[in-house]
């Protein structure tokens, strides 16, 4: 059973050109990173594209991760929906498939209620079996949750095992979440690690984001753990603009990225997500030269050689 | 076929209290409105908490739906979905299941495109075999479809046949519509009937909509029709109060109106939505004794006798 | 000074074609609410277009309305601005103008807080000498005040004075208010009285809304406040069909309805307001011909004659 | 008159511990800019919080920094209005006083329109007699421009010299429109240079934003303009880890280093504007410490000393 700390990239999902998943691609990216060592994964969440996809298919993506996972990573699992019962619904799917945990973020309801999102999480703690991660990322659910809220519902609620910290400015939050919370919970960083270094200062466990180099993230905390702040501080700001760049709006930058470290056959966002935008394949290019000339991303990078540590 | 021409009602979906769908309550209703003679109805739109289901329990409703309609009434399924190849899938889904047409709205997408929600009423018109009803309703959807960008999606897709005519001010809306369509649509009135009257005179073919009281939608078209449009004014003016009160928001007393009229065994909304309003019950039980002193609304009700035509 | 019981109409600020201010009519529709005997006016407010118009010409719009009111009825000014400081200097002028009271809405910030609101009232009210209208309008504003904030922002300031209550469903908000507040606050209807005769059910105080016939709403509540609970509900179910038109959204149907009532010279909106839809003026034309034939809307009507009381 | 080629600093707006203007800081955050040799300033944008500022308030800004330009560089006045007539009404009165150039920026209506958002535009540049910054900022203005309604707009206004280019992705829209607009206009990069070496690989002709270190956007300039991208690339990588820190929401974070910089004499934010989080200004001083080691930020900094150029 995981302890939420470590490195938990977020997968996206896969897809061939008619946008059925492409399983090969995401037993390729499952096996890359499982074998960089991670913590675990999470599949199904925004950059997973989760909210474009069929309950079934959702369920088949489940069943990949948990295989190919072979219980060498945990298995997190998005099962937010704008229903509590179905929310309750996919946590058991993917807790009879073998998932070790599920991350679940509020959805917007036309007046909003703090004591309501308290209640969803209340019913689907009770209803689920798993450990939760509690999703704050107002950009994507439109739900603000305050500090206040967020220490009353982990309070209530002892399933609640990990929090990922994606409201901005997210390491103020994490700093005032530390003070607030009844017990002590892991926070993971999200947002593309944009703000991964001011995150680890505050307290922040590790990363649980989409960056396509996930070995960045783990030497960037290895370093931090080990009290070498300066090499930490160095490797972030090293990979910082590569950071910016995929943290563009929508997931075709970033399914750019993993295409060209082949790890899925293809960059396909399902429609109507935007696809990668002219010019910005030939940016990408010039850039991975700037951070990493002559590196092959097509193997786990070097960190300590990009940065000369 | 159906011409989308008359009265086709939104159905909620009902729920037993532990929020699992109540078929015995989905028959009855259904058996209902097809006793009244509507054309049609609608399931899984907003009203049917579509959005709250899982995949298999909407799958279970159209079944439900197409089999108690037996062929006396056309069967519409709504099918938006944030993904275009999912909204095709459930299409696919309803019309093995032997629906006769489906409902589609467009999704918010982080920048808003005209383009891209053409792009979307272009695929699915290409993905399924069904007529498409185009719903215009940005208070739900949080799209904004300009008299422009319809007139296009309707010239280039020969598959929508009707609109769904919700986005206010309406009248002036199908106004405009009527003037740019390049084809002739049929447009519905719906917005629970609240712009009923308004919408009439500026070309609306007839209702699909959640109002409680199908029967009184029917006679108001009725008497516009044929021409009697001063008691057409007075039975939708007589009938407005509880039209208002119906359309506040949530599906709450919708449901309430219904369990009253014995069509639901309970009045449950799926949780996060919210539940019927402390002090609204007994409002309601004025308002009806108001609108229809000693009537009981457990029976199809005579509009003609109320109003005193 | 006023005890916020009554009518109070929400004023419209008049146009000349090339937009200027037409102070004319501005005082024909304060002269003529003034002969209504109602107890007060609000300007500047959403219907008043405030949020178009500059600091210079607010100022002005006010100064015409004390001017003509000549104590005969209360001015309450709308004064909601994105900056704390300057709502406390829009009260400044106000109160240096001789209004009666001040309405204030907070003010959507990109991270919703209820405590930051409740700040906001809390130094407006400590900053201004005139009591204050707490509105509560989240259509027009975006923020959303829980009964619980309200109750402690009406705890805590003495100053609000009075309650405008147009959060949906209002009825039931004013119920619960009722109940949470630590004090007797009056609440008046607002909302163009849509839920006039549900609000009224629930306690509300009356009318604080832009209806162009003001003396409707006199009737309604005078027959309410006898106990002749019958003949309210008729009134309001009898104009109920004008009301559903006129709040219809944007404030140009409004205007149109002034327009033909002699008390403003044209219907001009500031852009980028939308104009008058096409077909909507024929439109009105027959609905005034429904709800009140023959009637001349140049004078004050004559509710009981219309209603048949 | 300004080609809107260069670095264009947007100014935050000084205030005392009583959120009055504080005139002095003002004067001196002009002269220190000026001293660098910036093409021009903004005042009155998102950054200067002219949205919590009064007409009058306004104005005086815009007279203290004409005054303090002295033709030294140029004075652009942001005057986006909810209004159109008042936006005129703001142009004229930065006009009188000497400024150089308006930034406008189009205001959210209930439906939005690309057609009205173009009226606005074209009411707006003939209304005025100074050259138009247009402003493309979503983030801020909840209004959305696709690049076929910008060329549109810039083809039929003459008076629109330059494009603050702020929706994101900014790089690819910028080449977006490039190509389609139907003269070249000038597009600056803003979102505090968190694009920037992005946008200048698309064509952006320089820096419109808040950044508080002008003299690295200057020298980012520079670099990429007399051909050394590499030295270009090191600079904007090399305090990108500041970009990032200062491009956190708010402008707390902002004043709070141009308060360390001596241009201001306090960090304070406008009401209801959220201060400085508790333990960012721990974490700005590390920051800075690893950004430029031993640096006296009172001074204009040397760029090039510190990327070790």
């Amino acid at each position: 059973m995981t302890d939420f700390t470590g490195v938990f990239p977020i997968l996206a999902t896969p897809f061939r050109d008619d946008e059925s998943v492409d399983e090969a691609s995401l037993r390729a990216m499952l096996g890359f990173v499982a074998g960089l060592g991670v913590e675990g994964v999470t599949v199904l969440g925004v950059l997973g594209e989760a909210n474009r996809m069929s309950d079934r298919e959702r369920e088949n993506v489940v069943r990949v991760a948990v295989e190919s996972a072979r219980g060498r990573m945990a298995v997190i699992v998005g099962v937010s929906h704008p229903g509590t019962h179905a929310t309750i619904e996919l946590g058991a799917m993917a807790a009879s498939l073998g998932a070790d945990a599920l991350m679940v973020a509020p959805s917007a309801e036309p007046v909003p209620s703090e004591p309501r999102v308290a209640d969803y999480y209340a019913r689907v703690c009770a209803g689920v079996t798993l450990p939760v991660v509690l999703q704050d990322h107002p950009a994507s659910t439109g739900v603000h949750m305050s500090v206040a809220a967020i220490a009353r519902i982990v309070g209530e609620n002892p399933g609640i095992a990990c929090i990922k910290a994606e409201a901005v400015p997210s390491a103020a939050k994490i700093e005032a979440l530390s003070a607030a919370l009844p017990r002590r919970v892991p926070m993971l960083t999200g947002l593309g690690a944009l703000y991964g270094q001011f995150d680890l200062e505050k307290g922040s466990s590790g990363y649980n984001t989409g960056f396509a180099f996930p070995e960045v993230l783990q030497a960037h905390l290895a370093a931090w753990r080990r009290g070498d702040r300066a090499l930490a501080r160095r490797i972030w700001a090293h990979f910082l603009p590569l950071i910016v760049f995929e943290q563009q709006p929508g997931v075709a930058v970033r399914k750019e990225i993993l295409r060209r470290r082949g790890l899925i056959a293809g960059g396909i966002v399902r429609h109507p997500g935007a696809a990668l935008a002219a010019g910005s394949a030939a940016q990408l290019t010039g850039l991975l030269e700037f951070v990493m000339p002559g590196v092959d991303v097509r193997q786990p990078i070097d960190v300590a050689a990009i940065v000369g540590a």
